[in-house]
């Protein structure tokens, strides 16, 4: 997605050859209008595939689903990674391995709201080693529902998470793939390398 | 704002006399559409104030702040209540009580996004013992920025928030007011009464 890659270029800072900071427009301060774009871009990839609901993860995930979701025409689900005062019962829960922080977060989302009548549509900011990605496809397959695939806007092709995913047969949509950071540069895999 | 009023009439669910669950439309699953009528609303009420920025809070006042600042053409910054590895340095932060949790969060942005050139809109999913809505606004002071005014999706008007904001002469505009929780039912201030 030619819009994405501009402003990757434009506005993302490579702090290191595995960090990428797009802090100024997508995971801490938004550019509306771009996550628009991205969001119609996700409805147009998927828009032959029945979705019902689309299941994210707080808090980066949550701006680019809502706007899919508005194009689509179908609810936003996002797992949240705290336990909340108001959401205790039948909850699906999955584990997510954080190899940057070092740690091990359960996320969780509602048994009301995620079911076996549904085709979700997975959408999530990055796609790096693959733990969050995998932890929502645990909670789709414990809920029965089925997934008709993951929407990423910015996957880091030098990490395992597509390989891993697309070696599962799951469909990967990514927006932009970076295959190096290497000497401060972003270098952008071309679309039809994409397999 | 009627539409909101009646979706929290049919599906909000009043767990105690101080608890609301609307978790199936705005603080865990999310209704697009009514995100974005409810963004609209925050742009009509605030179209002549300047507006240059919106500041929230990850991760229920992501929605509606996206849809505000798609309509109003502004960005959005989501204060984070965690530490991130990519967000370290020159950090606002403030802290936030919360009573139902019985803890103190640190929330922070980043000094990049929120300067003193800003005249912010502070939005949030909630507004109880308006901790939170405190939180942002000393944020705002800290950065040097202008507060135009507060807007809330859902305002507990038996709650103390609205009293501490309103009464320093703060702004603040709520979607829905709800004047009690008491015998299961939701019970709504009308809109003249607000003053």
């Amino acid at each position: 997605m030619k819009q994405l890659q501009d402003k990757i270029s434009s506005e993302g800072r490579v702090l290191s050859e595995d960090v990428l900071k797009v802090d100024s427009f997508l995971n801490h301060q938004v550019d509306p209008r771009l996550m628009q774009a991205i969001g119609k871009e996700f409805a147009r990839r998927f828009e032959n595939d029945g979705i019902t609901k689309i299941l994210t993860i707080e808090s980066s995930g949550i701006a680019p689903s809502v706007m899919a979701g508005l194009t689509m025409g179908v609810p936003v689900i996002f797992a949240r990674k705290r336990a909340s005062l108001t959401l205790t019962e039948g909850l699906i829960s999955a584990e997510v391995k954080s190899f940057t922080k070092q740690t091990v977060n359960t996320i969780s989302v509602s048994g009301d709201y995620v079911t076996a009548e549904d085709t979700l549509l997975i959408i999530d900011d990055f796609l790096a080693n693959g733990q969050a990605a995998l932890g929502l496809l645990d909670i789709a397959r414990h809920s029965g529902a089925s997934v008709a695939g993951v929407g990423i806007v910015i996957e880091k092709g030098f990490q395992q998470g597509g390989i891993l995913l697309r070696d599962q047969g799951i469909r990967v949509e990514s927006l932009a793939i970076i295959d190096s950071l290497a000497d401060g540069k972003v270098s952008f895999r071309e679309e039809a390398e994409v397999r």
